[in-house]
């Protein structure tokens, strides 16, 4: 049994926390959060404990594994701290803002030999794994081109926004991650475009709001990514990966199959499912499942501070190649 | 060149007029019609004689094949003339009205080792040619179920339902033509259902507008069809064909591959196209080209009379039920 | 908190138990099966109390709903003992094989004015609850015909298909259910066909293992049923409502949304869910927040015994109608 | 009626050629080849006059209009022979390789006032037409991001190859004239990557079979194009626009509508038709339509050469992009 502990009481946090209790091999015993009530409305909820120290909590004896999903300026600290103490870490994205502090917190991770998974979770949605292994089974023979297409449907509120670290970093992200996953090489070369369609306030924060993105291995593998943050007709996900022996694609969720046919219109589908929590619902839960087996088998984790590493460098080459013009080396 | 003549310079005859003409190895000679223009106009257009005299028509001696798209009652006459001259006879569908006349006439046209294809024209779909080769490549294994959906685009005119025969040998007939053609067994039973949903002064004629029919084969396969006379999205047509191996179908077709996504729907597509000249237009020239392929080669007819009495069958079986209550045997 | 027994611990029951545990509202006391270690072993998963007792279960001061997922011969009893205890109910369909015995069942339940709903899960499937829901709204505008598809994945074993009851109270029972439930009318007259094509010994219980059925309301409204015991490709449910303005329609699900693209075929998808444990695994969780809902607030069973009722009889029509080849009255 | 010569009997020019037949209110005069047999082997199939000799054709009196379908080299000098002629012209792309040279065509054309036509079919495809018509109707609102996958089904013949100006001026140059087509707005910058992953020999054309750009407006619209000289599934051509109010997308073509479903599989369809001269059937043929359309009517040419141009100046800028890891301005 794999007791957890959860820091963090926010959306995401609570995501996680309902996984554990899930999972009929983990417990969750205690939810921690310096912020007002919202560890213990959760811990109420899930009958277990709360705290508001997140920093007694990674210590506690009876804890084997925590989940980091606190605001990102201490992720850092908190992951730090909890592999100091012996304690496996799920962490979620991005490490931290600042390549820097990624790269000296990668290194003191692997130098304590910590158990830190990064939590890129589009990687666990079932047809995102389904892809993968078509792929590792040669299905598509070499990969040729990988298409990402990522779109949120609507803008986050302006204070998030400020605070995001520009979409590059915050939104493609999980994109660059998704490249990795199916490129299965390093990019080594990245041109971008930034604008400003949907929102052009945003150039206050330096920030863009649809983006496109290519990527280029040494081996002269291509991707491309565009994101938008706001897609009226909902979570835009999609992968299209083409190689020397065809493609695989995915399609989007709906909550329903339904079809409407009418006298204007035929094969009328619903919007698609709205937002990441609800449409990589599954993700999450696979993910954590993912983690847990890791640590209870001691297995190599299936996401790594690395792999959190490389995506936050393509999302500051991007940004760096929007504000040059040039392709910006990796 | 196989040298043909159109009798008939309707809807109907002005369709397998053009596919004459585009016909590379065959020659529209002449079009003929007694009523009015209308042989003339088309024949202007494309370039032929015309006449107002379809007997005198079928006499020439350079005519090689006849093209029967008169009305019904029509149809027995000119074929048996055209038989009787050794023309080859390609004739639309019902042969007539009255299955004794049929009988009658399929007798005639055996004995004199008449030429005669009967124009089923959905057999030459391409997509439901390529279901038959499916189904004869073993695909689906042995057939179990034939699931038929059919539906016209709108009501026809008052006057043509009132001399149409009725719902189930003028629009359903095609469906048993179908049924026959996927089953590849004989229906040896048939039970049927008729409503009067869309226009209930149907009852005048004693016509449906919405119908169901069951038809069972000696070894037991099943067949569904359904028929409706006003289907507001556009002309239905859909094949399904079930058996132990798995099943093939088809889909509708339209007049581009635009989908649209919005705010409150995605996936939209067009109606369906509209309606059976439009839908069917690749059928009706194979069609053609199969009748002229046999004729020039002399090679079996590719639809018979045989099959076109068969259908109508069906179609009093149907009707019978309906007023019945009971199966009708074949 | 409304607090559960389940009665049976194979499979459907433990479905029905999983799925009140996860139920924030209300909470699993007791899990009861006569045979062998099946309730313990169930109970000590879900963490409640196990019983050999269904009877004693049902008497618990401390119980206010049972669910019952025993075998068909004992839903009656245990049924009318929990009424007469007070209890509310969740029975598994079919009410009784015999109509006699059921309706018998309804009359005292409904002179005990007792609270019971019968599980017919189809009805809470998401999409199938959309497809009500456009209905309702008006939009396929008059329901003219309802074409309902049907299979399993494969046969049952023998031992299963011997008791029970045959393809129509079995299987097509819920079909029958979800005609109701489109045509929002009762037929009134059913036409079947019964074939054995996939294994002829079925003879011998006089069972079939392919069967289409035809109903038709009072006002005309028709629905098209075809059911096979073995569809290769997966657990085929598919329903299309088509009325005076349109059509809607549901899809299969799949377990991930991965196309193939190759070069010999494209669009490549994965056979379908299997089986209904997993495909309808959101309909059960809602059927039994329906009824938590409808029990906790005192409103009417979503579903009633009537219901169960109907649909029986409907199976027995569309038997005698197969064995007499008459369209048989309901 | 429209007359009309053709020049070239090669491959697109008997496509043309066709297409002037088939048109009822024009007349294929002649057809012109200095090539062995083409010429007389064309006119004798299409029923018109054969010369071998370009020039003298376009001198006709009897001619309004000629068709270019020559070897690229041979476009201009026809192209300004014929402008100076008085003869209006439809030509196939690219005007030529060298961008010099086609600046000075179109500034001859202009100043002779000629009435030039550039055949960019694509953009007669009713499904990208009815993409133009969306957008244009404001379908999208305002467009943000263009998605453009451009596939051909196999490696053309090396000598093709050798002579073809490379991917970017050969093929991708129809996705430059698309993305104008849906940018509705010029390009401004263009980002480019090429790689050599089907065959590693093209290095010695300096040229790629695998390719990727990404352009941008003005006003911060974005494309993204995507090229690869083999796809073994089929030709891939797919569009999307995406915009502030939703997305508009095609699909691709196949021969028939039939679905597979097995064992292994659902929903199988066939590999994507083949090539462009059957993809793009009804394309050619409106574009004719609409060139003779123009031509009688005097109206403006649907496509110009000053299209032309900048589809070529997209081209040699993506070609510099990949040689100099820059986005290069328009």
């Amino acid at each position: 049994m794999l007791r957890v502990a959860v820091l963090g009481a926010g959306r995401i946090g609570s995501i996680h926390a309902a996984n554990v209790v899930a999972n009929t091999s983990s417990k969750l015993v205690a939810i921690a959060d310096p912020i007002g009530d919202a560890a213990r409305n959760l811990a109420e909820r899930l009958d277990c404990e709360a705290s508001l120290d997140p920093i007694a909590t990674i210590e506690r004896d009876d804890i084997d594994a925590v989940i980091i999903g606190t605001p990102t300026d201490t992720h850092v600290s908190l992951m730090l701290h909890a592999v100091s103490r012996g304690k496996a870490v799920l962490c979620e994205k991005p490490i931290d803002l600042d390549i820097v502090k990624v790269d000296a917190a990668v290194a003191d991770i692997n130098r304590l030999g910590g158990r830190v998974m990064l939590a890129f979770n589009r990687r666990f949605d079932p047809s995102a794994a389904a892809l993968r292994r078509a792929i590792d089974a040669g299905e598509v023979g070499n990969v040729h081109q990988v298409i990402i297409t990522s779109r949120d449907p609507g803008l986050a509120p302006r204070e998030y926004l400020a605070h995001s670290g520009g979409i590059f970093r915050d939104m493609t992200i999980h994109d660059f991650d998704m490249a990795r996953f199916f490129l299965r090489e390093e990019p080594i070369e990245v041109m971008a475009f930034g604008s400003r369609l949907i929102d052009p306030t945003l150039e206050e924060f330096g920030d863009f709001d649809t983006v496109m993105v290519q990527l280029r291995t040494a081996s002269g593998k291509q991707c491309h990514i565009n994101c938008s943050r706001q897609a009226v007709y909902g979570y835009d996900q999609r992968f299209e990966i083409f190689g020397s022996a065809g493609q695989v694609l995915n399609d989007n969720l709906r909550s329903t199959t339904i079809r409407r046919w009418t006298r204007s219109a035929t094969e009328v589908r619903e919007p698609l499912m709205n937002f990441f929590l609800e449409r990589y619902a599954d993700a999450y839960r696979l993910e954590f499942e993912a983690f847990a087996k890791a640590v209870r088998g001691n297995g190599p984790m299936p996401v790594t501070v690395q792999d959190g590493r490389q995506a936050l460098r393509l999302a500051d080459c991007a940004l760096e190649s929007v504000l040059t013009g040039h392709a910006v080396k990796v």
